[in-house]
């Protein structure tokens, strides 16, 4: 496994990569859920086929309240993670390699972007947006792994790929979870003990509302689900369109439930997908 | 020379064609500005690579009282100056093929679009990035040749590139001039013959202009003969630093010296480099 730590190493090693080239992007400090996306991207690619994770803490997607300096950084531990997943390339460039110092031009989306994980985070998916499509350009990958957790996320790079006509294929890996249901996130490092213990209670409550018969229903049922979670605070719950992330009124087509939780000073978002039904 | 209609025939092109690519991307009603500038792609190509013209009246970056539909669009005679000039490829697709219906996803830029053009045209050079960024991914070139006329479009291309990390390399061609000095453009053809006969003084204005002492010396002499222009209304007259064009106090390097004038209806834009001096 090969590291790079500035964009022209990276792409030195992508002129030379067999393809397809599969890239995961990543602000490490990585996981089992990373772990499962870079065994993904290994499949994917095949023998012949190349596996780059990039891990970039990304500052543009943090808001000045967040938390950028303290998010955890086990650089080690990250490339044995890599190595044993099936990476080919760890692509982990300094900030400063990244964005120069007058950067002006970026990427964005007017319309996914406006609600969720986004009405709290004024600027979050520009800054997303913009280095995953820098990310795309220096790496210039045939498909790119993400996982579930943050769907948002997820449709919002599946609409800058349709809309910018990156010639990248999105694959979409689900979340891996704890033996308790818990989605596995580098911030659940932040939770104290009893926050920990309260945390599974939030896709608990997804997975209980989902039963119900009308998205109003499953909303409201969500709601009360998390009231119930020791500590908890709701940022939001939706029922929404999984490619468009409007609101939704009926239940004839996929569906994505998703919320986001304060415990404590962590903030936990997760979803279910909900298939159609007549 | 072939046609593509669609980005997915663009795309069958690009997989097979022989590199270095290089693309020219116009709005079509093409002139000899536009010929030299194919010429020149065809040069850097060399016999082996490909030319590219992209011919495309981008809905995105016209304002809402600006000549999008009036805008020429007389394909035959385009194909032809295309051919003549030794393109490979026109690629020419419908509005409809290039942006969704509910397309969201842009690609835009926060300082060097403020000014200049930009400030009488709201939403422009967001679209003309995010049509550029469109073309560069569909057509994956290994260069791109842009004129210097329009040089605010240029430096917000240049920084597009440099911060999206976009793997092509800017070529810029300079401004071709009818033998008055007039700035050739599509936009000429708009002129009444008293416009054009007045419109060379755009040009004079600003090379008379350019042989003053300092900035400021500069800037209103070159309004003070704007001024002079039958029938010449002012939009805006500038010094600024080439590349971050923002107004500079000193010519110890290289500046552009850059206009906007309405005749009648019409609006022409010029520039002028100005050499550092000691």
């Amino acid at each position: 496994m090969k590291i790079a730590k500035t964009i022209s190493a990276a792409r030195a090693f992508v002129r030379d990569a067999r393809r397809p080239i599969v890239l995961v992007p990543t602000m490490g400090a990585l996981h089992q859920g990373h772990s499962a996306l870079i065994r993904r991207a290994r499949r994917i690619a095949g023998e012949k086929g190349s596996v780059v994770v990039s891990i970039f803490v990304n500052p543009a997607q943090f808001g000045p309240k967040e938390d950028f300096s303290s998010y955890p950084r086990p650089i080690e531990a990250d490339e044995s993670v890599c190595r044993e997943a099936g990476a080919d390339l760890v692509f982990r460039p300094e900030a400063a390699a990244m964005y120069a110092a007058d950067a002006s031009a970026f990427v964005d989306e007017s319309r996914l972007s406006m609600g969720l994980c986004g009405a709290s985070r004024p600027g979050h998916f520009r800054g997303v947006c913009t280095v995953v499509a820098k990310l795309f350009l220096i790496v210039q990958p045939d498909a790119a792994v993400f996982g579930a957790k943050d769907w948002q996320q997820l449709a919002i790079i599946r609409r800058m790929v349709r809309d910018l006509d990156f010639p990248v294929k999105i694959i979409v890996h689900p979340t891996v979870r704890e033996a308790d249901g818990l989605a596995i996130s580098s911030r659940n490092a932040y939770l104290t003990p009893d926050e920990r213990a309260a945390a599974p209670g939030l896709y608990a409550a997804l997975r209980g509302a989902a039963t119900r018969n009308t998205p109003a229903a499953i909303v409201r049922e969500a709601e009360r689900r998390i009231a119930c979670i020791p500590g908890a605070r709701l940022d939001y719950v939706r029922l929404v369109d999984s490619a468009a992330l409007e609101p939704v009124r009926r239940l004839d087509h996929g569906t994505t439930l998703a919320a986001a939780i304060f415990l404590g000073r962590t903030r936990l978002i997760d979803n279910l997908q909900i298939p159609a039904r007549s």
